[in-house]
């Protein structure tokens, strides 16, 4: 229950963003078949596929990036290398250090549109690297050289981006955690150059810490390879083999109900998060609606390729402003109702708006609704 | 067969080192025990413990690292933070991090005793940090302010090292990755403040990238964590149930032994490993003799504490020196032999040095000394 004061310390960054809405999903007959078993003397060494310039990505996780991609049609697969790294915050770091320029004088700037991630900057600066800085608003940059991280669906505030720079000397960092139909319609199969995901918001499991890169360019693929060999030697092998197994079910799950024709979702996962995802929403409107001194960004809806309907999205974080004038600052005055979330000032925005977690557990969330209502 | 050339583009830095040497004692009655079953609903949070210190460290992990060094008194754990990471390379950044003042105008220094380890510099530089910078030799250090990294027994050359700095103001980090019975007498309880281990070396398993520190000072201990937080967001959590499992598995085997009396040593995997290595190190020295051109560092004994009885030591890697005046390149001489080995200019030494991997498959390993033997 990372939603709700308690008395343990809650690490600062990751409390509110933890994905443990999925596992009911995942205690059902789909997940039976992720069961992963590894007998002691497997994943010993640490090579993969040492004919691939990822010589740490195992051949079965590959596959199953590549399968759930071409069912789900969110983003294109042919003519990409595929990149495993431990969490989509390595594969981030690693398109950073493959962008920039080795031997320049200064730091390559890095920018997002406002509001931004609120990792973006710790992650960019935490080692004071001289390869690159961040720079803050993509919007108001000067420059031609520049790398512009593009996260859409945006977390915080769940709206569609696209790069706003378009020097031809700029480079782009497509983050796509959150392009799953789930959170909102599949519009288009996107086909940047660097394209970020991750199964910890695909399908829950955080704990695993894998994501990958889809990437075009083969020198850049090598060159953020490099980086995960610098930085880990490479990605754990049982967590690959983890994921593999859970987007494998995921996929197994859809083309075993074709062939079926069974009804019902709790095989379906997208379709069954979905609906919870909706149920939320409802709930949170209904509760902002019953205090009166909140708002959120409007309902976006659009024709979604994957599930063949007209749908809402229904974003990971809700982006919540306050709109009673002697409410400055919002984190503090909701902490002393008892709710934690992060404030607007640590996306690049201002103190009377919060991201609040729209994928904790069932009880948290019910209590944060509950005490939402109340305030008046 | 990572010995000898193959015609796979084998990645530079890890071919030579794979610990594939111990897989026969994993596929044993031992490996049985030590397999783990994960379903699919099962490890999904980011937090594994979020009232310890480190918030994503398994406690059952935690609780076998412990066990094992009780069990082989190569290291203090009273009094100590357990960190885990991806790997100990990803823990020597997280102690360079913790080590290094934030706001220095000048990176800090980070020196060992020539011959280093490799990767040392590599992972100090390759984002070109403005909090640390790879500074060399530790013996023609002069300076008052630096880390030293004390590798112990020594990759690439196996001698027991000791700090040689002594600046009160000077910090150490211990990389004990091979102070483990098969590769050394345990000669001593170790209590330094930074002390680094890992899965990769102990037990074989370096696909499953897990690493531990032992820590003395919690703020040291705090910012380490920190540093894993950020560049991963934890550690995958899969991978340390399964390095809990081995590690469990270990001990175990020896608990077992001690309670039943019985003979051999298919359980015993420090016994095994230890039989192994000193077999191979036989083969290795008969090989030299037969050659006569190469020499190897002397033979080192001790009293073991933990198998009670006098050893030599049978380090992980030989450093290998050719004695052949017209010889100046040994690394491309023996590669046109069909051998391959990492240069000794590698670790801050000389060119007529390499070393050589003594932990690879019974198989290539067997090819690589009937090579050596053969070389005139």
């Amino acid at each position: 229950m990372q939603h709700i004061v308690s008395h343990l310390p809650v690490p600062p960054n990751y409390h509110d963003g933890d994905p443990t809405m999925f596992e009911p999903f995942w205690r059902g007959p789909i997940g039976e078949s992720a069961t992963l078993v590894i007998p002691g003397w497997q994943t010993m060494s640490y090579f993969s596929d040492v004919g691939n310039l990822c010589w740490f990505l195992e051949p079965s996780f590959e596959r199953e990036v590549r399968r759930l991609h071409r069912l789900v049609g969110n983003a294109a697969v042919e003519g990409y290398h595929v990149l495993v790294g431990t969490g989509s915050s390595q594969l981030f770091q690693a398109a950073l250090y493959a962008l920039a320029p080795p031997t320049a004088d200064t730091p390559l700037s890095v920018v997002s549109t406002t509001p931004f991630y609120s990792m973006y900057p710790p992650l960019t600066d935490f080692l004071s690297s001289g390869l690159y800085r961040w720079a803050g608003d993509a919007n108001t940059f000067d420059g031609d050289d520049y790398i512009e991280v593009v996260c859409s669906p945006s977390n915080p505030d769940g709206s569609i981006r696209e790069a706003v720079l378009k020097s031809k000397s700029g480079k782009d960092i497509h983050d796509l955690a959150y392009y799953w139909p789930q959170y909102t319609p599949i519009t288009q199969m996107l086909a940047h150059d660097i394209m970020l995901f991750t199964v910890s918001k695909c399908t829950g499991h955080a704990g695993t810490r894998i994501g990958w890169a889809l990437v075009k360019d083969k020198e850049v693929a090598q060159k953020m390879s490099k980086f995960m060999e610098q930085s880990t030697i490479g990605v754990c092998k049982d967590a690959q083999l983890r994921a593999a197994k859970v987007l494998g079910a995921v996929t197994d799950g859809y083309e075993h109900q074709l062939a079926t024709a069974a009804g019902g979702d709790a095989n379906l996962l997208f379709h069954y998060a979905r609906r919870k995802m909706a149920h939320r929403w409802c709930a949170l409107r209904a509760a902002v609606a019953a205090s009166g001194i909140f708002s959120l960004p409007n309902e976006v809806a659009g024709f979604c390729t994957f599930t063949k309907d007209t749908v809402t999205s229904n974003p990971a974080f809700a982006w919540l402003r306050c709109e009673k004038q002697e409410v400055e600052d919002l984190e503090s005055f909701l902490r002393e109702n008892k709710i934690i979330t992060r404030s607007g000032t640590k996306f690049g925005a201002d103190q009377k708006v919060v991201r609040i977690s729209m994928v904790d557990t069932d009880e948290a969330f019910g209590i944060f609704v509950n005490r939402l209502a109340a305030i008046k």
